[in-house]
């Protein structure tokens, strides 16, 4: 067991929260808490680390068959447990290694993937293509939510900027519930040449603007549609805008001056 | 100037964003950032501080007449700075009574409106009525993005049970980009109860629901419509969600079990 937060590896654990460039150079990132445990696919895993206090109710849970939610959740986190190994550390280390307030004691290091727009393409021969585009998003817990909800409306993959917050901040990452390990995202270097070699595939490129005239929900979208989403503060760039084949408007009543980015995505993704 | 951080004035702003109760107490909340001191209605404003440094912008901003943006918004503030009145406090002071990582030095204590749900029904005679009900909503970012799409989609109030984060949590007024002044939030002790006396009304109260059958975009919902949102992570409690004239659907593709709380909210006021 690990019981001094000196150790290199727990060190490196608070790196892999801390900074992007850590997770670039590793090729992985930090997933806390139970869900992203048990929903981490198996290759993917490199390590899971748990703490004292999580690892005796796990063992408890699989001696004794409680029906119990958690009893029962805990039990599968014990059989997965054993297909994954792990390393056992003290609840104060765990603490120094955990990014919220109050850990949930397990810890997992997963594999990073990071995504081509050529291969998603290529792999992509269906018929229909559905790709969210942010530019410059900065708030972690928006570009999580986006994730998680991109996934749910069906959406293939998301195409984001380098200026884009990293999907793999611990925030962003808790704010997916699992939809990280399903949803790919392309960083690009060279977003608006990336828009468009989609554009050139027959994709409709379509950005909530306050110079749109159609609602939202009057647009016709087709089966190959883009959506574009900027920055919170200061929206799309005007050459980004620029390449939208149509403004769509929000309807927006009383004082209101703009969307959070996170619903601004949600309508736009679920009326597509 | 205020140059002490052991100022009372000073502590008691530190209070008013760390403690519910001592607003409650005061009747009063802090709002900080300049477009909440431009947005406060002058009748509701108790006090105002700012910090040197932004003081001698808008002092120069007043003084020359430069056309950018910045310039012109600090204009306007010295012109309703002359109606408020101020107190000026160092840096270093402003600092300590803010609670964001970079502020922006300036901060508005406001007088709450705590309103009652009679008055909302009385005082509204008009024949639609809209309201979104809130069920131990945990997440201060979820409550101020959602009081900023009820705004934006013309809903008329909030109901919360008093287990809801409370809506003058610092992080709840950013959150919510001004709209905070417009959206009257009614905090109930007998949620159940003032369902009710909704329903009595004739309003028609919808829960996204996953026994839900039809679609939220097939809904009709008429003119006096409620929609229900709980909690993050359980849900509505299965009480309260007894209560709804219908569950209705969100599609979920994926793997996605739930989406994020104000996603929800947006997607079924917009459709409502």
């Amino acid at each position: 067991m690990i019981t001094s937060t000196s150790n290199n590896n727990i060190k490196n654990i608070v790196q892999l929260n801390n900074s992007s460039k850590a997770r670039r150079e590793q090729n992985a990132f930090a997933a806390e808490g139970v869900k992203m445990f048990m929903e981490a696919p198996l290759p993917c895993i490199k390590e899971v680390y748990i703490s004292e206090g999580l690892l005796d109710k796990v063992n408890i849970a699989a001696r004794y068959d409680d029906k119990n939610d958690e009893a029962q959740l805990l039990k599968k986190c014990a059989l997965k447990l054993k297909e994954t190994g792990y390393t056992d550390v003290s609840d104060q280390v765990f603490k120094k290694m955990s990014d919220t307030l109050t850990p949930q004691g397990i810890l997992t290091v997963v594999m990073e993937k990071r995504h081509k727009l050529n291969e998603l393409l290529l792999s992509k021969d269906r018929s229909d293509i559905h790709v969210l585009i942010l530019e410059n998003l900065q708030d972690p817990g928006n570009l999580g939510t986006i994730i998680r909800t991109a996934e749910a409306a069906g959406y293939d993959f998301i195409l984001a900027n380098e200026g884009t917050v990293d999907m793999y901040n611990p925030k962003v990452i808790r704010s997916t519930m699992g939809s990280i390990y399903r949803v790919p995202v392309v960083y690009s270097g060279d977003l608006r040449g990336d828009i468009g070699r989609l554009k050139a595939k027959g994709v409709k490129v379509l950005a909530a603007h306050l110079k749109g005239t159609r609602s939202y929900r009057e647009v016709d979208a087709g089966s190959r549609t883009a959506v574009m989403i900027g920055n919170e503060g200061s929206g799309l760039s005007d050459e980004t805008a620029a390449l939208a084949d149509e403004y769509v408007k929000i309807p927006m009543k009383g004082e209101v001056e703009s969307l959070n980015a996170a619903v601004a995505a949600a309508l736009m993704m679920y009326s597509t």
